[in-house]
């Protein structure tokens, strides 16, 4: 199995912690959005989205960071990452999607590249808008988490789930932004409690063989 | 069941295309995006993200348009609206994530205003960001799919899938802003294989309650 990833990537990263989780060995494959290798022929004969993360196994490519963890979680249902009750599994995947599509996308590098290039929005401007998002998003999640007696030690009761894999990483990117994340408690409680696991340790930005 | 929507919504416009598929009946309860009753505290006492849709089953408030549809999957097993086999599972997925994640966020209502109101950008500039991420997105998916021999009569095989359920409703965007769809042959050829079904047609936006 081969992972395409970018250190930084917040949807690698989510796929990382997930292999962790399931104890799925893999080879590590980087891809430097920086630099542009996304768009090379080369990453766009794997991913013609030029996304990171992109999963191959058996010789199949596997794209979009969702996607991906729903498939391993079907093909090595073991440690679970969705609770079996449908209503549950409801929650869970709810709480990943409002942060995989209402706060990432607009966070996202080729987006602030857009805003500062093209669109001639000022650095102030755009990191007004990067935590404009992520204070949006996190504040409805923390009233959310808060207020819901199915959060416990982790999103979603007392294991880690796809909300704690997508929580993370949106988390740590908030930190890298220096925005202040005193108004969510509850959030950084489930989090603290997630770093304190080796497999969200082993996948974190800063341990990948491509970090600056 | 209860479907809280907008009519031009398409988050809650592929929720609606799901229910019809499945037979599912279900009352429809009008919440006005432009009017913001989104963040009236009647609708924030069913989602505290202010977002549509949301779906009230057995008294639980469901959120996430695609957390909704695989809730309903789970549920009501049939017709299937994801394949059997992971690989294939994961194929749907990736499609309607890279419209619900990679698309649709950056050209939802309360982008365009915050770059209109916040960031002071044109109509000019803001009506070239809503076609620029959809084209960059419509793009990839048009050489993914056109390459694929897993694309059928719909985006997977020949029965209507999550993936079909996601891309009627960009595109259905896409016209209304009068962007070409000249350079994705395959995805207006799915398209038309969707609308010509009654469960897409009676989840068009002009023919839910609340269409102006």
């Amino acid at each position: 199995m081969q992972l395409y990833s970018y250190f930084r990537s917040s949807a690698a990263y989510r796929v990382r912690i997930a292999l962790a989780l399931k104890g799925v060995a893999f080879e590590y494959v980087p891809v430097h959005l920086v630099k542009g290798e996304q768009r090379d022929d080369r990453y766009r004969a794997v991913n013609l989205q030029s996304l990171v993360p992109a999963l191959i196994d058996e010789g199949r490519i596997f794209t979009q960071s969702l996607a991906i963890i729903e498939y391993l979680e079907e093909r090595y249902p073991n440690p679970r990452l969705l609770p079996d009750a449908p209503a549950e599994r409801a929650r869970v995947r709810s709480i990943a999607l409002s942060i995989a599509c209402e706060i990432h996308p607009l966070d996202n590098l080729r987006v602030l590249q857009y805003l500062v290039r093209t669109l001639g929005v000022s650095e102030e401007a755009k990191n007004v808008w990067y935590r404009h998002w992520i204070d949006l998003g996190l504040s409805a999640l923390e009233s959310q988490l808060a207020s819901d007696r199915a959060t416990g030690t982790f999103c979603h009761g007392e294991t880690p789930s796809l909300a704690d894999i997508c929580l993370v990483p949106q988390l740590a990117n908030a930190r890298r932004y220096n925005i202040s994340l005193d108004a969510y408690p509850t959030l950084t409680r489930i989090d603290s409690s997630c770093r304190a696991l080796d497999a969200f340790a082993v996948a974190a930005p800063e341990r990948q063989p491509d970090a600056a």
